[in-house]
């Protein structure tokens, strides 16, 4: 049994093999070669444990997350997780690994992998709205994607946490790139190609303008419950298709559910990115268009990836034996 | 996070201390301060995952369980499992430990706490119906409570078997204990006080005679599942209460289900053995009635086990650290 902690993981993959994995599960989902039953959630005092299992031909793969609000007061991370990862074959524990910092990478990758196929080649400029940990690997997985120079990085709350983002995200990334904070969202959209919003706000945090929004790529990590919304109006004027991670993702967030409720958009112009991409369907870009990707993510990413970071793990020899078995 | 394979749960805890916390958890479930949800159970081409969380006052505890009935024949366990425990104030990963040990070490002291509380104080001889994982901890736990001086093994398959587990329990036990094994049932429950079954039987395995059967302790640790038994009809003649683990093993367990169906029994003769710690009511030994006590187990008893585990290794510095956290 290997166990792999954020350090070890870092050792053993980039981010650009874990975008390749995201990718891999898209193939996956297309195929339906998969089984990944409802996430088990239980509450309690407002701390929440949530159990997501996934079996895929060659791994179960299991991630427990434990949610703490309160964790905040006390300056610890309210998010903890682990992921185990059994062979399918036997039954047997092969891996654990840090499971938060799992989940910070795959997420990220899920936004690599929409620039990869949804960006245009020549892409230079990026806007992160939200400097929490999604946004961080969500620039750094964009970079890894397009010739990037520019990252333009705006948050609700401004001071010491969007400096200190800056400060950490130019130690991570190739250091041409320019990094710089923005004092409003419609400042930090109007510069750039590729626009992502990585927060957990209820209200639209892009500017509700249609000449500020065109011809950009947006991508929506944030919202990921019905009550969460990222995504204003004039975003959905901009777009003929809305393309999606998972089905799931039609329910689970308020960017699509909210906008088929109200009529701004229609289910059927709502498309997953794995039939995009087995139909190697290049989306046109429009200067008056934009390309909308929202993800909401599944635990098929995950599998995928512990997949793929256990296997370039053993290849590279990192991570501990807890046991003399392979 | 530290981490507790067999070896290290093995130096950190004795028998008599897991007992202890089984008694633990028997007040827990008395007092009703824990949360236990419905366990989670994915089936897939004949294999199982199972998911089972437990929320005391101080942990969260998940035992992760995989069933593989066809590993069997790679002479491979066929069940695996492995239980995280999290601190219940912040999430945190605290401890990751061997589920298939600690499942095997808690059910064994399961009976452990039913012979503290149930058998004759001087008895001296012991049974063991069934040669398999669970029948080898039952006899251990028991020899911890009683002072047994012998103790007679039966299987309904002999042989190889039977050898093997006789000479592993010679070098798990004191010297002083005689073992052997026995020809029939018959003959291996007319030599004890105290007859522990432990088999997947969907038959009884016991004699179905009053005369081989009174006077005894009967635990029945193997059935499980309401297609199970292992008790015969003449046993519940004998006794004018039931004695149980958890209310659950009422439905759980063909040998109190089977029996409540037939008429043998009335649910107002079952009770659990909480109620009679609690109330600290002693049974009476008649000669002529035996007393009957039967477990399927239960989330709580893993999260109570494995957090008296987890704090004696932290004392005796047993286990690995897999980070430099405590």
């Amino acid at each position: 049994m290997l166990y792999l902690d954020e350090h070890a993981i870092n050792k053993a993959v980039s981010m650009k093999e874990i975008i390749d994995g995201i990718d891999q599960a898209y193939m996956i989902y297309e195929d339906e070669t998969f089984h990944m039953p409802t996430r088990f959630q239980v509450s309690e005092s407002g701390n929440t444990l949530l159990l997501m299992p996934c079996f895929t031909e060659e791994y179960i793969t299991t991630k427990l997350v434990t949610v703490y609000p309160n964790n905040k007061w006390i300056h610890q991370p309210t998010i903890e997780g682990l992921v185990v990862l059994n062979c399918n074959q036997t039954g047997k524990v092969k891996a654990l690994m840090d499971g938060a910092y799992l989940t910070g990478l795959r997420t990220g990758a899920v936004g690599g992998s929409a620039v990869r196929h949804l960006a245009k080649q020549d892409a230079s400029t990026l806007t992160i709205i939200g400097t929490g940990v999604q946004g961080f690997y969500q620039a750094i997985a964009a970079c890894e994607e397009r010739p990037i120079n520019k990252i333009i990085v705006y948050n609700r709350t401004q001071g010491e946490k969007v400096a200190s983002f800056i400060d950490r995200l130019k130690a991570a990334i190739a250091p041409g790139i320019t990094i710089c904070a923005a004092k409003s969202a419609e400042k930090a959209v109007s510069q750039a190609e590729i626009v992502i919003t990585a927060t957990t706000s209820s209200e639209p945090v892009l500017p509700d303008k249609k000449a500020l929004l065109k011809g950009k790529l947006v991508i929506g990590v944030g919202s990921f419950q019905p009550d969460m919304r990222e995504f204003p109006k004039a975003l959905y004027n901009l777009a003929s298709t809305i393309i999606v991670d998972t089905h799931d993702a039609i329910e689970e967030s308020g960017d699509i559910a909210e906008p088929l409720k109200k009529g701004w958009i229609q289910e059927k112009d709502v498309q997953t990115l794995s039939t995009l991409i087995r139909k190697q369907t290049e989306l046109p870009h429009h200067k008056d268009e934009a390309i909308i990707f929202k993800t909401t993510g599944m635990a098929l990413f995950d599998a995928v990836v512990a997949a793929v970071i256990y296997q370039a793990a053993i290849q590279k020899s990192e991570g501990t034996w807890l046991d003399g078995n392979l």
